[in-house]
């Protein structure tokens, strides 16, 4: 096992009716910013919701919706301005993953003076991690089970076409309420990319190399053995209320540092997946379907032994040669992506050869050529993986 | 699955020479008391190597050692003391569960003047969670792994022959080293010890009633099956640092309240066993061998589909009967805990039917008379329990 440390104070309201919990977890007696995305909160109900609980107690309530997809710098900003101009005390996200990433980013830059007038910078540290010691709180009612943002440290903030990551402490939510009825409404392509999503969180930090680390191996075959247990039928049965608490679950355990603690971490197929969206807009949870198999077919040598256990533990594939076990779980992978009418191809969204150049060339200015749990996938490897995921 | 609130807060720095860490974490520029227990820490040099990290900065270090397993209130009161008398800032706990339930008592009393002269009321609130709303800081280096209390808000005291719980979410440490390495010194027994104590408390919030909590039920059989792969070798071969990782990371996951989080929990095993230490000396872990299989044994009715499932996912008994099933699965935990040299009888330590009346008077004394899952285990069953231990 490797040395690690794990850091996670973000309080899970797990249920059904939790929101109710609001008025004692949100501080009484002060301004509270309300953030959402691209107005199914007001369809369903939720932001009422909200926004009788938090009337209980006496706070002034401000809103900014229109954080859509893949949040842009510029709306963000817009964001930002409100709340220094009303001194916002508190901001609650209600969304999906992109509601929560912006309000993360909204709530460092608009709380550090100092980024003032270069809030481009704060995008800049990446992984590094922004050296900001304060921030605005705030709270999250997750609508949308994928990015495990809910209980992360980690954003994801869009500039034109440039994806990039927000990392720091600052940005675990002090409490974020799941309740996984307020998914019901989802739309099933957005559920079967949470899915997809979940997985590949899960598989980005499980199918490296096998360091001892027994605990981690088992949580992550566990996530992805219900995955494949309840999918379709989530997708196909939205108001079911136990697979989609059990959805809702794995999506926040899987990128909650948890299975990731103590282990070798790849996210070649994120880094590669994150060019695809910011160029073509395809959706980030079908972007994995496309190339996580394809990064497992051109480093099927370097993932041996995890790509077997994989096979064995979480696919059942006990016989057969090593290659044979390898093509097994891959194949099982893509049939499973496509039981979830998630395609894996770059093709089947129109897409072909003349698009791999961009791709690279986003890489290369991004200066992801050094990627995956080894730190040598180049970009001529990375253009031979969606090569492949042609 | 059932609904839950879920909220840890304590960093866990883990691996190989992470005492250089201490520095880091603990203030500076304050008063910092030293909890220890029986000396070994001394023997060891961990003491030294810890007093030299907190010699890095300006702090006034304090000792305060003799904190024996099952803390006895006295003691810990002499420690209360002592903290107040010299203002003390932060404590370091350095040891095993004792060690860290004692300090939990100690920063929870010393800081509440309302409790002052009337200290044994906090121990009265029990599950309740004590009333308080402030305590010393604490960290913590674990040096036994077993409870989890490096990574809990519970603890457990005695006061002559009773043992009572203290919850708080005061008593999440601020931190926990775990340094695997430096559990290498511990005696064989105590390390078997910790291995039966962990799976129990794994089996306790497992071995209950399906609620369709998949995650939860998946992550609590891989602490199992890796305490089955590794028990016996990490207590033959004490310094073998991958299998002793493993064992520490699992103790601590096993009652960190993830495993718990939505799924019923039981509990009747401990709370028997408690009894029986308080009584008799036996060591905690060692209790939780001799009652759990009872518990099951006769209890095998009410918790027939989970212990099917234990039977098939944790030790691969996949035919034959639903009671050939439950028969395989007691006895394959039975043998588990023999090849530990563990003894699951009351009589291997030459305890007869007369010393269950004194058990069952203390069960009946700390009302605990509605036990289990369901809330039904009366003194009767309990007695029953105890019967099929002998």
């Amino acid at each position: 096992m490797l040395n690690f440390t794990f850091y996670n104070p973000t309080k899970i309201v797990f249920g059904k009716g939790q929101l109710v919990e609001l008025d004692n977890l949100v501080p009484s007696n002060c301004k509270v910013l309300i953030i959402y995305g691209g107005g199914s909160v007001k369809k369903t109900g939720v932001l009422d919701m909200v926004k009788t609980q938090l009337g209980t107690s006496n706070r002034e309530v401000f809103e900014f919706g229109g954080i859509l997809p893949n949040p842009q710098f510029d709306i963000l900003m817009d964001a930002v301005r409100l709340v220094r101009q009303q001194n916002i005390d508190f901001i609650l996200a209600i969304g999906g993953g992109s509601v929560m990433d912006g309000t993360k980013f909204i709530a460092i830059t608009a709380k550090n003076e100092e980024f003032m007038g270069r809030e481009e910078e704060v995008l800049n540290f990446g992984f590094a991690g922004v050296p900001a010691e304060k921030s605005i709180p705030f709270g999250t009612v997750a609508t949308l089970p994928a990015t495990g943002s809910e209980m992360n440290s980690g954003a994801v903030i869009s500039r034109g076409d440039d994806k990039l990551v927000v990392m720091s402490e600052l940005n675990f939510p002090q409490f974020s309420i799941l309740d996984p009825e307020l998914t019901f409404t989802l739309p099933p392509k957005q559920v079967a990319n949470g899915v997809v999503d979940t997985f590949v969180h899960t598989t980005e930090q499980y199918v490296t190399y096998p360091v001892e680390a027994r605990f981690q191996d088992r949580t992550a075959e566990g996530i992805l053995n219900t995955l494949i247990e309840i999918g379709t039928k989530t997708v196909e049965e939205p108001e079911n209320y136990d697979v989609r608490a059990n959805l809702v679950w794995c999506a926040t355990m899987a990128l909650n540092g948890l299975i990731g603690a103590g282990v070798p971490q790849d996210w070649n197929t994120h880094m590669i997946g994150h060019e695809i969206t910011a160029l073509s807009g395809i959706d980030h949870g079908r972007t994995l379907a496309i190339i996580q198999p394809a990064v497992w077919k051109v480093r099927r040598r370097q993932k041996a032994d995890k790509l077997i256990q994989y096979a064995e533990r979480v696919w059942g594939i006990t016989t057969g040669s090593i290659d044979e076990k390898i093509d097994g779980a891959i194949e099982e992978t893509e049939k499973f992506f496509h039981s979830l009418n998630v395609p894996t191809r770059l093709s089947d969204y129109g897409l072909d050869a003349s698009f791999i150049d961009k791709v690279i060339a986003n890489l290369e200015k991004h200066e992801m050529t050094a990627l995956s749990e080894h730190g040598d996938v180049t970009l001529d490897i990375s253009r031979k993986i969606l090569e492949v995921a042609l």
